[in-house]
């Protein structure tokens, strides 16, 4: 593989600050032979899928849509919002009722007063219950993004891509404007090993009222870096990785995209505002269209290197009812999933990752487009 | 699939107490279409098997070999222990030398103190470091489980099988005997969704100078659970499904096999010896051939349930340096690769579970074995 380090044939152990993890370098793995050949999986035909214009009713009413320019106004819609005919939470109010009747409850139980509950479980109850069960409550959303059979995002034009990062930033609005709601996360999955379960191109939202334990972990990472350095963690990374400049994949105005020093997986990308930003849905127009434009770049660059790669892409955005919020800087993650989690990792948590952020970010800046 | 929960159309978090992370169990979920269709991989043959016999100048010189009973006198060797071709991790002196020539240096620098190094980066430096690295030694080795190029542990006969926990056990015992190693953990990983490379039947041991920061924090849960309640979690646990029954699969004599209460994959199987014992590798040879039998049993109730599923198991046991290494209770985590782990997992560390350990332990005793 091109994007390999030639020159290394050791481990090398590397922090990331955020997860408090240490990720395992070793780049000689990746010359270790491999006994299974396997194609791109068979994809069941576009007549039975249920996104494709034609289908609505296959789905649950839409929550919110999109329309295309002038040149597309043949089409009814260019993105649409439906409810999740499979969700993962049970449904909170908000996803059935119009959110302006639904003002914050004096007497609703916030994400601090479940994370105190569980605090209190470790340390003052006298017996700690090994079978503990909750309800959870939020809303499961699919943002379907094209009416055609497509199967990336990168098959978009520029618009329609543009379109969907409004459907992202409408729809965390949405959720997180609910106080009650803890958590909100826009992620994409594409391909079978990514964890899609069907092929037209969409992504997906998922609100929570519990916030997660890694969520809350990170959160309370990134503020105490802010009580160390007096300064933003995301800010500091931007910073030394335009100064370093070796993982950096590209740069716009306003964003930088680089590999992160410490990716758990190959060829990872993080994308951030240079300037400090705790929420993804406080994007401006501009901005927004800028990103949507280097995101679709980032995947195509990906798809370069890997072709018929699966990949995932999660937005993190400041959840609600941090102690500091202004110290969340949101960020999108996005990588390609070409190896295998396996059992060392599942057992320690511990990555390896065979290939090096620096090479991985040489690679994808040589990707044609 | 028999296994879903008919009765269950809303999801419910459950808490994984040692994890502390909630698990969302979604068996509604399961009944989401699917476009992917793909059968089980292309397999190269096994005239290009590293690890078949006739190949043992393909891999390094084995640094244990086991031999199996009288009626297989013919073969050379049963169970093959080599280091692995493509380490993970740089070799400690320990993978080269005689163990007996290795005492503990009294200058050698302990998993605690690169412990308390981490700690006092966060509480004490003025400058956090973004781009921290260490070099990572120690072993990795590779338990190569028959001479025949045989995919999975249920092709073994009873004999075999105890010979490769016996390699278990003594290679665990060879790397934890050195106190300068923080950690050690024997995985298997069977087919490609498992994060296997190759066919032939084999498990990985990989041991390092530095303890991952999930298994410090279970270790840490453990001790608490010993200070707050006065017992051990595990032998808890373990009384605990035996009499609510509802999750067991097997019982032995001295084991208990059962679908823990918050599994984050479909049909997890966790096996516990129902006497308090830190270390696997304490067991005693008819301990150790009742496990084999057990394990061997499980991954043949897994394999009636899942043709051609991937698998993957770890043997969780007592790392080095613990302050109340007793806390500890040894366990094998086994569990078929059924899902796959998506955006939302990776962003949230929040998994979804789509069925209920209850469905899954009732579908996995009915198994035909």
């Amino acid at each position: 593989m091109a994007q390999q380090r030639e020159d290394s044939t050791s481990s090398e152990m590397r922090h990331d600050w955020l997860a408090d993890r240490w990720v395992i370098m070793a780049p000689q793995r990746s010359a270790r032979p491999n006994d299974y050949v396997i194609g791109p999986p068979r994809e069941l035909s576009n007549q039975n899928c249920p996104f494709c214009v034609g289908h609505e009713d296959w789905t649950p009413p839409a929550v919110a849509c999109y329309a295309s320019s002038p040149a597309c106004k043949n089409q009814l819609w260019s993105v649409r919002v439906v409810p999740n005919k499979f969700p993962a939470v049970n449904a909170h109010r908000r996803s059935l009722v119009d959110p302006l009747s639904c003002p914050l409850s004096a007497n609703a139980v916030t994400a601090e007063d479940l994370l105190a509950d569980t605090d209190a479980i470790d340390i003052h109850d006298s017996a700690i219950n090994l079978f503990q069960r909750r309800d959870l409550t939020g809303g499961h959303e699919v943002i379907v993004e094209s009416p055609q059979h497509l199967h990336s995002i990168s098959q978009l034009d520029q618009e329609a891509t543009c379109l969907v990062f409004t459907a992202y930033r409408d729809r965390l609005r949405h959720w997180l404007d609910e106080r009650e709601l803890a958590y909100c996360v826009v992620f994409k999955n594409v391909g079978l090993d990514a964890g899609a379960s069907l092929v037209h191109t969409h992504s997906q939202l998922i609100a929570t009222d519990i916030l997660p334990a890694d969520v809350a972990r990170a959160s309370e990472r990134m503020e105490l870096f802010v009580k160390k350095e007096s300064a933003c963690l995301f800010c500091r990374m931007a910073e030394d990785e335009l100064e370093q400049q070796v993982r950096i994949v590209e740069r716009t105005v306003d964003f930088i995209a680089f590999c992160p020093f410490a990716s758990r997986f190959p060829s990872m990308i993080t994308i951030l505002p240079t300037n400090h930003q705790p929420r993804f849905q406080s994007l401006g127009d501009a901005e927004l269209e800028q990103l949507s434009r280097l995101t679709h770049r980032l995947v195509r660059r990906i798809e370069a290197c890997y072709p018929d790669a699966a990949y995932n892409f999660i937005i993190h955005t400041s959840p609600n009812r941090l102690r500091c919020p202004d110290s969340f800087h949101w960020r999108i993650e996005l990588f390609p999933r070409i190896t295998k989690v396996a059992g060392f990792e599942w057992g320690s948590d511990c990555y390896i990752n065979p290939l090096a952020p620096e090479s991985a970010a040489a690679a994808l800046r040589r990707a044609r487009i």
